[in-house]
């Protein structure tokens, strides 16, 4: 159990760890910090920490274990406000969807008496803000975390701890991989959701209403993907830009295939293609990740 | 009531309609048609009609009402096969994902004594086999009527009534605008998992373990609609053609503009894309089709 756990943006993400570690037990103190006066308010009226600060300078003192959890482009400025005041032997943290920028961003602001581990819950909704969180979000998904080179092995066994204390796995990776996975299941299908809900907005008004009404049929899965936060998905984006633009040309050459045999009516290989792709969640319910 | 309803192919839809029918009590007798003999056998087991044929033509005799509920591509053959078994006055019609396709196969083979009307459910799930069926699929779901100009329009109400007794709303509505519609909420939705899905096979093995690893950040969900019957969805690509280029074509134009967009890092772009499809999501929940 920590002293006190540290908890910087209270969003979908921030308020499922400050649930889960309290109904778990893992922290004694949990200080909260957001930039919003709105979501402070709300984490205050949901009585889901002890603190509440405007200021993540105030949230970090004397801080166990600060977590970041705001969009990947609010990372320098929260990592320069906090640096000054980070507990000495304290861990530093974070659970962005892109690794090898936080190391980027945050890497040089973290100092050297701090274990600096980044991290990242696979796992969230489409919904956002303190009110979205539950402390069961973490429950047999993974955690990945990326330590440097050199990580003091107690802090990086200390944080792994926590996380399979809320119900996770833990897995260690390095960022560049991470963020090439990453790439492929969680960035790209968002990109896509996010592109043909925006094509469909655009078709004529009458089409859209029906796009609504009959959107049982496949649509709608895809909605709820890319109804995720915006804000956060543009830092991804921007943030994983190389590995989401490999991935991207890989799909589009795939899409140009199964274009050309639509047009050509090549049935065979889309029967193929259609197989092949069922197997795979055969996998993912094996799995438990279903 | 009906005094027989005959159900061609007891797949997803076919065995839920029999299920539908049954729990709402809009049948005395249900015949149910099926090629494959292990499929029979299942609903048999299941004890899910009241009579069992291999053969279509001994299912549709005296049926008031006849469904089709096969692939499309096997529309042609179940037509030849039962067309002179059809009852004079009796209504037959289908549940396929394309309606001009539909009209062209079985349009003409369609008996002047019988009324032709095409219908589609929209509704359906990742799994298959007269097993994966169930009574409330259509439960607030649309069902679109495709009639043709001066279809009888006693026996159009008739079938309306009919889905509307096992929970279904019913709308119609012309061909050509169906498979539009449907182009774009449910075929390209498809071919887009099955693209994505498809890829991720193609990366390297070590890889490919940890995209069903980490599947659960959003490629989960296009694995399940990558999972449906893989004969229908060719089916469908083959004879929507048109209308699924189409709308590619659209939704490729949009993809390449936010792969720019990444490439530039033009962030208020794709945050303004990104704002714009959350409120698409709000619009399903208050159609209540989410």
């Amino acid at each position: 159990m920590m002293n006190r756990l540290s908890i910087i943006g209270i969003g979908l993400i921030g308020s499922s760890i400050v649930r889960a570690a309290r109904k778990h037990g893992l922290a004694k103190h949990i200080a909260i910090a957001d930039s919003s006066t709105e979501a402070l308010k709300t984490a205050e009226d949901l009585k889901l920490g002890d603190s509440y600060h405007a200021s993540p300078a105030d949230a970090v003192k004397n801080a166990d274990l600060t977590i970041i959890c705001v969009p990947i482009g609010a990372y320098a400025e929260v990592g320069q406000a906090i640096a000054p005041h980070l507990k000495p032997g304290s861990i530093l943290s974070d659970v962005g969807s892109v690794k090898q920028a936080v190391l980027r961003d945050l890497g040089p602001l973290a100092p050297d008496h701090v274990h600096f581990i980044p991290g990242h819950p696979v796992a969230g909704t489409e919904h956002s803000g303190p009110a979205a969180g539950f402390a069961e979000l973490f429950d047999g998904r993974w955690t990945i975390l990326t330590p440097l080179a050199g990580a003091d092995a107690n802090a990086v066994k200390t944080l792994g701890a926590f996380w399979t204390g809320m119900g996770a796995l833990v897995e260690e990776m390095e960022p560049i991989h991470h963020d090439q996975v990453l790439a492929i299941t969680s960035h790209l299908p968002h990109l896509i959701a996010y592109t043909i809900v925006g094509t469909a907005t655009g078709l004529e008004d009458s089409t859209q209403r029906e796009v609504i009404k009959f959107s049982a049929s496949g649509f709608r899965d895809f909605t709820r993907i890319a109804a995720s936060n915006p804000i956060m998905w543009r830092d991804i984006f921007l943030n994983n830009r190389e590995a989401v633009l490999e991935m991207l040309g890989r799909f589009s050459e795939d899409l140009t295939a199964l274009q050309r045999a639509i047009r050509w009516g090549e049935g065979e290989k889309l029967e193929d293609w259609f197989t092949r792709t069922r197997a795979v969640r055969r996998s993912i319910i094996d799995a438990k990740q279903a």
